[in-house]
């Protein structure tokens, strides 16, 4: 999303590049202080929606939703312009992710000008697209120290928890065909191998709703027998991730300096001789 | 809330002196008979608020409530006072969070006498504050060797656990969204996004308390995803916790040798040399 | 399954060597495309017995479902014809697990043209044994960096997983038989020892359906007891598995160096000195 | 439990040796088979038992569980007696532990000869007992290789869990009276501080009955919270049992053999070589 220095450098005058720093940069107060503040407006719009879709909310506040979504809709429509002036490659922009989020966070609001038969309310689907925009959230969180630590233990084990979520998957597909077959008919709810797959997965990972249970004894024992499976299977993932993390933060933290007498490395952060030969260590 | 041996020794004659090492100290045999008892007097208080809540046995046992109550509230009162005496910052006790705890202990009762027609009833709300003097067990319990550690690990892992609560969040608001375009007017329950959002995060977490189930063939798909995802993800904390307890106790546990030379700690297990100052360990 | 090469060449003119190679192997571009296409077939064979089983699919789609499942049939004989003539021991695959699998995919529907009567649904609970098939996906999935892994620590895990499982069914046991006795007829279900176990282990996984829930006052106590009893105990699988995947990532990973002298591998990372032969190391 | 080999040798002619070999002691076939046959014997009366106490299965059985439950006794009682017979100290087996329940497995039958009018049924909930030898099972356990670590583990985080526990008591009591004061009279259940803990317990856990839900929109607010906590919260109990079970892998398996020539440890067990000096291990 941000354009490198020289870029921004050629195309733009100062006031241009001015605004370009408050826009696209966080490094400035002024730049810091416009990020904070359309966080804080994105958060407010999608409680705005999410309160709109409580029936009697918006049945007695319908004036001031009406208002606030305005507002809401002028100053993104304005945001969502000046970026498109800013960036050079206005096209890459607007067909990007983040271009495309931007413009669906104004455009329903609109609409409802030209179809006035639709009303606000049939367009909240859309708008509700503006939640997307919240992983502008996670993106500055990513600068937060821990963060990057978390990231890259996930994707690290990404294979092995693809394995993970596949082998269950299956374990899930047995387990709710004999829930089927076991249960078919008697009145418990399982009267469909898929039911018996949701059953499965309600069951396994020890959610539990309650709204499908067995009946019959034998399927009181396949309860018995998946849940404790759930139950150790769980260790599973978290042996996994927990593996990643430990590798990611003895990686990070630890084992970044060598000695410039033997080599060796391993050191503690606050080591400032070798523990292997004595050496002193520059790091 | 201990005031310096110095500060205390100032201002105390032979008894207060004793006194405040009764109140305020654990290592005399009348200190720590002292912040026994007062425990036992919390605990068995904040029972007899609890049992009181239970209407069928308030009814049945309103004298004995009464004179316990009363009986409580001396106490109390009489330890609020004697503290107050002994502290020579009596404003800044006062005003310290336990102090206003300990105030709000024993406040309601007196209430009673000058609103009568209010009732104690009425005031349960406040006299339930004395579960707040329950910190003081965990405060006693810091001592203990294990606490320190998961004291320590909890407070280490801070920013990542805060990070992962807040990419929770978002994926709740995603999930919950979703889930109320599926099930919107289905009478599953989800009938707003924040009914969703409460269902998401009852799923996620695998609470299911099944107040609120999915209807739909879509509604149960994303209960699938959205259970399964709970059960991947919440390898992620533990993943972060275990190896900040690892830390901890590989930094407590395992680095005791301490050095020679200068007397540091905390080197490796096969460490040869100090880290710190170069000089051959020994252990 | 895989008969060894020199095997397959002595018995095999050049097209049956080809088709082998197509049927059995996965190194040929060929060879790989019939593994992925039969993969896609079993998968939609299954969704399609998944779909049978819906009532209201199955009686709007009766025609398609007839199509789908002779289609598939004669796939699936087509197959197994071609393993039997391929494989030089064909008694021993006909009588293989996989063999008998790949057997009873196909013969249900054939039954059904000698016992018109009983018609398709009634043979559905053979057909659904296609799903023993996707094993296939897990054993090709078995190539795949991080299920070896998995493999390895589920196995070298196995005796404290099945300590800890016995451990728990005896717990659940008593646990359960508490219940009996604190609940029996008091109309929360709990009317037998075997609903309580039943109870006790929807408790302890905090599966929590809610179908059976304790209604006195000493049943509530012994579910927070039980629940936060399993809380605490789905620590020790995770702490077994944990530590034996660590130990094995560990092991494949860190361990990399091999021996000039001797050729072996998996020194600790600080070695010096082959364990194996005294030779000295150089990574 | 077992007498040491000299105090049995004393007191016992050959015979009673003979015996006193195949009830205490495990090594030889005999002992071996005894020990297994026993603990069969267990498992199968407690079946009985757990049958017994589902009353359709009880009433149509009634002559078959009759005619066990009397082999059962008279089989206990022999064991008993044999038990009695062959230890020197015989007051001390009677009273010890494992004497009070091998006695109480046998006793009700015999008492409903007294008191024919009390009926099999009602002495039920002692012959329950007979669960408690199932112990014998988890002693017999110990001597697999896990079982040991496992124990261990637990041992050594007991401090810990402890303090956890508390903490959660503590924080399900706070969390259980905030819940009394939003939902007292709302009609969702938790219409007491009791309720409120026991509601705040089945919420932290995940376990989530349903048989109490919040129904305020505040009360919904602090149920997201209350899980995601203890989602969050679960991880603490992992990280610690982590840590053990890890920390006695390691003591056990890797860093036993000490070298020779350096006296250094933390060798591989298959290491043949020191890893610092190359000097030839022994163990």
């Amino acid at each position: 999303m941000r354009l490198p220095e020289e870029e921004s450098a050629e195309g733009a005058n100062g006031l241009k590049q001015k605004i370009w720093e408050i826009v696209f940069e966080a490094e400035t107060p002024a730049g810091k202080f416009f990020d904070v503040a359309l966080l804080w407006l994105i958060a407010v719009s999608v409680v705005v929606v999410m309160l709109e879709s409580v029936e009697t909310i918006q049945a007695s506040h319908r004036s001031l939703f009406f208002t606030l979504e305005w507002v809401f809709t002028i100053l993104f429509t304005a945001e969502y312009l000046v970026r498109l002036w800013l960036v050079r490659r206005k096209l890459r922009y607007a067909l990007s992710f983040y271009g495309v989020v931007d413009l669906l966070s104004c455009l329903p609001t609109y609409l409802t000008l030209l179809f006035p038969g639709a009303g606000v309310q049939s367009l909240l689907v859309i708008r509700i697209l503006r939640l997307l925009r919240m992983f502008r959230v996670l993106k500055m969180v990513s600068h937060v120290h821990g963060a990057n630590l978390l990231g890259r233990s996930i994707y690290a084990s990404r294979a092995k928890i693809t394995v993970f979520l596949m082998a269950m998957a299956i374990f899930a597909a047995i387990v709710g065909t004999l829930a089927y077959i076991l249960e078919k008919g008697q009145g418990g709810g399982i009267d469909s191998i898929p039911a018996g797959i949701y059953w499965a997965v309600v069951t396994m990972t020890t959610l539990g709703y309650g709204d499908i249970t067995p009946v019959t004894t034998m399927g009181k024992f396949l309860t018995v027998f998946t849940s404790l499976s759930g139950f150790a299977v769980i260790a599973v993932p978290t042996g996994i991730f927990v593996s990643e993390v430990a590798n990611a933060i003895e990686k990070e933290e630890e084992y970044t300096v060598a000695c410039p007498g033997c080599g060796s490395s391993g050191h503690l952060p606050d080591a400032r001789f070798c523990r292997k030969c004595g050496e002193k260590l520059e790091g």
